[in-house]
């Protein structure tokens, strides 16, 4: 959705944009296919894994798949530009979840290390997706650089708010999963700031729980409480707030139409989710 | 090296067929560490996979990685065309994985469906190899058709050879590794000959290794003599040398020079490792 919008913001014409589109949404099905095993997840969106319906191999397969399709794709849309934008996008991505994988566990990660790889493993190819719509449209340089501005900011926003969320007290209560990285010892903002902030034994807590993924009854309500109480939520989501804007911010110097609106409407969305 | 081969076989004097083949080389890396997730393998080549020294994680995103390095460097040398080539072969590749995996266990295989199996998960990237070189090169289109034959035939006798082995005697008596596909389950060609013309207890013997996967100490060695018995390995490598001559006519119609003479060779090579 994000080329499509790109693309007819920018005045593209053409059909192109659907089959790059679709290049975009192939390679992001790739590595959720591929994440799931990574990650030995059991949910997505609430529903059984690829993996825990067909298994790893099929899921292995069939992300090779996609991601192949996804080059064919490109292929036929014709521009070498853009299978250089997805292509680097790509090896970006699988640099970023190498990053976050090395970095499991880790209550020291700075918070500019987690940035990095929340750029890379989610923001990248929003980057990539909105950047391909404003290339395939033959921009400037300069409205080229703007369109995937709004990409990579609306994306660390995106990803700042998920992992707020997994600590959302609030959700909790409403019933919605939370506590996935918790549960898999992965070091996001909130866990981050939490840490940083507490006393020696809350970062004992911390270490057992995250560190050594030692778990048991109750810690998550416990965690959840430690980062309430530390505003590591608040401020999380308060830097989603200010990526949000300068998503927004990089429009400016380009067309304001219907598709310009819902972009900008589709950053607000982002930040809402979380209230 | 097929790649290099090729487009010095056909003429080519720039200096792209190098990133070229280095990305051939990296779709063939990522395949060999994603299939040994796929197959939970312990060993390659005698040593120990990057699956059991890094663990799966690391061999999934390793080889997304350079499967997306591989199309950041066809993108370097620009050419579309090229990049399509490459992009069918590892989608034809992902799907004879996915063939073989839901052939796993079958003794009813056909031998045409194996051999289908075979030209996607093997012979389609050397094919590609082969003809990427031609490409490269600006044959003819008769002529990158016949460096594309080369290629897949080259790789279908490359496979039947490697399947062949893997059932024999004096492999095993030479220290060899040999048994895998037994032991996984896959059915190849040996076994499905060896299959084809079993008495009913026989039958029953490689239901229950192949088919139940139940095995215990002596069935490798039972089976590898029913294989033998059977005449399957010398009607496989029957099968290969046949492969191996239509590999070497495709050359007929190229020019005769040093590379052309290693690109027989290797044909060649190819059978001899068997005897």
């Amino acid at each position: 959705m994000l080329t499509l919008a790109a693309a007819r913001l920018c005045g593209y014409e053409g059909d192109h944009h659907i089959k790059l589109a679709a290049a975009v949404e192939f390679i992001h099905t790739a590595t959720l296919l591929h994440d799931d095993v990574v990650d030995q997840s059991k949910l997505r969106r609430g529903r059984p894994t690829a993996n825990i319906v067909w298994g790893n191999s099929a899921s292995v397969l069939v992300g090779d798949f996609l991601f192949s399709r996804s080059f064919q794709l490109m292929v036929e849309a014709e521009s070498v530009e853009i299978l250089g934008i997805l292509a680097n996008a790509s090896a970006v991505i699988a640099e970023g979840e190498v990053m976050q994988l090395s970095s499991i566990g880790n209550l020291e990660t700075s918070e500019s290390l987690y940035l990095q790889v929340v750029a890379a493993k989610t923001a990248a190819l929003f980057e990539a997706a909105a950047k391909v719509g404003a290339v395939a449209a033959r921009r400037s340089a300069g409205e080229v650089a703007a369109m995937a501005a709004y990409g990579l900011k609306l994306g660390i926003a995106f990803q700042l708010v998920d992992d707020a969320l997994d600590y959302s007290g609030r959700q909790a209560a409403m019933g919605k999963d939370v506590g996935d990285d918790f549960r898999e010892g992965k070091v996001t903002l909130p866990a981050i700031l939490a840490f940083a902030r507490a006393g020696e034994e809350e970062k004992s807590f911390w270490r057992r729980t995250i560190s050594d993924v030692r778990q048991s009854e109750g810690d998550l309500s416990h965690a959840i409480a430690l980062v309430e109480r530390s505003h590591a939520i608040t401020d999380t989501l308060a830097r989603a707030r200010r990526y949000a804007e300068e998503a927004k911010a990089a429009l400016d110097d380009l067309p304001d139409n219907a598709y310009a609106q819902a972009l900008l409407g589709l950053a607000d969305f982002c930040i809402a989710r979380a209230y």
